[in-house]
């Protein structure tokens, strides 16, 4: 883990004062579920990628008030003495199901539920929404980055832009899971193992008399990854003849150009004709400037010749939409072992929330394997099973479709038991794999980045009819 | 400081590759000069706000390769063991200069210099660009949402969807330097002391047979900040008369109402009737939905009754615009104790950068005080003097003016010396009041949310002739 700094303190102060609220309204051991969830997809996109979930373990792991914390709230002088020595022995004990990082994920689903005592249980809100929202929102850019590519590489390229260190770090790890190849951050190569890549910046050109003496020190350090960045003055004129000039006298077994302004169809086009007629097909070409996955599926269309691309900051702050909206509610209580399922009721429909301790099912095709639909259940429900079963919009009942031939798989684990981890965390390859596969389960119209089809999201028959009756009630 | 952790290997591999590639070039103390200056104020407004330069010192003072770090180099097989070594001991020896947190800044002007072994001024280009873009994004983004509620206070309460724990932490940090009055992040207040304030969320309210009842044992528990969330169920129907009647009973001295959804302007209109018909026109109210400056001034125009901003997402994200572009580009070299300055040049003019070691002047009317342009000069010139002085646009050199009775002020302070930090680092309630007198010295035309007018930023003669016969030599 990166951060070995104590975060236990970083939370809304509201999770706070609701918490002392709890102890002295003598409420803090009532049994509480939260679901995280969200409601849009960034981009008007058609799925998003968990992601964040490994940092959300270390964190409800490391939960502990030092002496310094109870302190600072001390401080505050509306915190009671014993809810001060309570947070002194702060243990966390609920219960957590989550889908794993990368996975695809509809809006609405509770991707995340924690069970436990209402003090933990709704403490706990802000880091999970920080750490899943924002990594959810990377891997789900990168997703749509990668697509666009059709296959060439895409290196993450944005620390500089990135919003501070942890974003940059944590923002090549969800970079990672979403596709890329590699990253410029060193520390996450060293600490998560993403592939670490770079080769010189403008200012190396410009150390030197001329881009050729420039080229040719590189070169001769760096045979193995000798990737020349072109543009420091002229691309076509000076840039390229340099580059071949150095490539045929020191012919380095991996040869590359990096362009990183201009206009790419133009010049890659051209660069790649020089480079052909100099006898350096093996030559790659690198492109780095303000791309996100609009530019490359244009250039690529246009007949750009890119082997591999660099991606800044339109992807680490995930410029086009840089909000992950996910959100923690309440859906239900125990009281004296039983079940009150919470609802909260809003005038936007689409506001409504789901009521109830749930999982989600995602049925595939038995033939295809293709994924056919989710459907949000209560938990004490069977799995979905049967020759056939019909589906519907939760928010259009009209709309109905049967669905046949299908298997059903649980898409969420238990990751804590009474506040012991009980989930052994995926290495980062095979999360990164796991999400490929699983993408490739996705039929294409969903992954279109304009007007995508929307995936089905149903929810069970008896979770619609708890809802119905909640709502009817509530008038 | 809250990181605890190293962050030396926080850096794009690229500065990696350079340095060892000057190590091995025999040009690793060869005395280089880079800025970091930026092209663009994020959206199209009319000045930026310099922030994030207290952790730029604790970066530098802190660097310091571990035998972890040095270990994952030689794995990647491209170093050369005495270059290892080297970083083994590897001692920042580098001058700094800065503008100070908090002060209003401007396109090209070198915010940030470094001077020293080109092999480590290339180094920590990654983490200056990634802290001050990142803190100057927020600050400047925070003070166009504190400027659009005219003397409200607005509250930072963007924790969940910031990029992962330190964009919330230094974000808190640089909102407050823009004008906030706290924040959410009680690890920021901690740590900063930007004061943290909260009361509930509807889970609260939820955990209760009624709003009634949530808000009273939340009102009895907390008198001196009773702010009850009123929008769980019906604003003006339930919520707002739950809350009178409880300031009724209860009568707290510090009462106020929140409201997270719904219209703003209507709600608050009806909710402020509503109260000041139950005597109770000391109870504030408090907005948090989806805010941003435009939102802000449009409500308020439209009669608004608001006391208070809690603004979320679109302030810790600055999701109209994310990025803060600052650049970092070599300016000049020290050869034999000559200075040579450096140029790059680019089709776009406004891509052309600004040779030599520069510092930045202000230039003060005398009687107002108020701030006139910013000259750009070569470090070795003294400072602007005399009766007059005539300025003119270095991209539309017939553009000019006379300026008369002024003063000059430098903007920018000495911050390390040979490696050692000279600069006492300011209190951030220092940074925040020198950020609100520096701004009130500017013409609020500059300070208009669209299309506002240019702030005249100038090269000093001796820099424009400079720089013409570089770009003039390079042709």
């Amino acid at each position: 883990m990166i951060e070995k700094i104590n975060l236990t303190m970083l939370t809304d102060f509201y999770e706070l004062t609701m918490a002392n609220g709890y102890f002295e309204a003598d409420m803090k051991d009532e049994i509480a579920y939260f679901d995280m969830f969200f409601r849009k997809i960034p981009d008007d996109g058609g799925y998003a990628i968990m992601a964040g979930l490994e940092q959300v373990v270390h964190y409800l792991s490391d939960l502990k008030f030092t002496d310094e914390d109870i302190e600072y709230l001390r401080g505050k002088k509306i915190f009671s003495e014993r809810f001060l020595e309570y947070l002194k022995n702060f243990k966390f004990s609920c219960d957590v199901w989550a889908v794993p990082e990368g996975t695809p994920i509809f809006p609405h689903e509770p991707i995340i539920t924690v069970r436990g005592p209402v003090m933990q249980a709704q403490f706990v809100e802000t880091m999970i929404l920080l750490l899943v929202n924002h990594q959810s929102l990377i891997a789900t850019k990168a997703s749509r980055i990668v697509r666009a590519a059709e296959g060439r590489p895409i290196m993450e390229f944005g620390t500089r832009r990135s919003h501070s260190t942890t974003a940059a770090i944590y923002g090549a790890r969800a970079s990672y899971i979403g596709g890329c190849a590699g990253t410029a951050c060193t520390i996450a190569d060293e600490n998560f193992h993403t592939p670490a890549l770079g080769t010189m910046a403008h200012s190396w050109v410009q150390m030197f008399d001329n881009e050729y003496e420039a080229f040719k020190a590189y070169t001769k350090i760096y045979p193995t990854n000798a990737t020349l960045l072109v543009d420091t003055y002229n691309v076509l004129k000076s840039g390229v003849p340099a580059a071949i000039k150095v490539f045929k006298e020191l012919d380095p077994p991996n040869k590359g150009i990096r362009i990183d302004s201009g206009d790419i169809t133009y010049l890659t086009r051209n660069a790649r004709k020089m480079l052909d007629e100099a006898g350096l097909e093996d030559c790659k070409i690198v492109i780095s400037n303000s791309l996100d996955e609009y530019i490359i599926r244009d250039v690529l269309k246009e007949g750009a010749c890119i082997d591999s691309f660099g991606v800044g900051e339109r992807l680490i702050t995930a410029k086009s939409e840089p909000v992950f909206g996910g959100v923690y509610k309440l859906a239900a209580l125990e009281k004296d072992g039983e079940m009150i399922p919470k609802i909260k009721i809003s005038e936007n429909v689409e506001k409504i929330t789901n009521p109830g301790f749930k999982t989600i099912w995602r049925l595939f095709d038995k033939d295809t394997d293709r994924a056919l639909v989710d459907i949000i259940a209560l938990d004490e429900e069977p799995a979905p099973a049967g020759e056939e079963i019909e589906i519907f919009d939760p928010n259009a009942v009209w709309k109905r479709k049967t669905i046949t031939n299908f298997y059903a798989k649980n898409l969420r684990e238990q990751i804590f038991k009474n506040g012991e981890c009980v989930y052994e965390l995926p290495a980062l390859d095979d999360i990164k794999k796991y999400c490929k596969e699983q993408l490739e389960l996705m039929w294409d119209e969903m992954k279109r980045f304009e007007n995508p089809q929307t995936y089905y999201v149903d929810l069970s028959d008896k979770l619609f009819r708890l809802k119905a009756s909640m709502i009817e009630a509530a008038r």
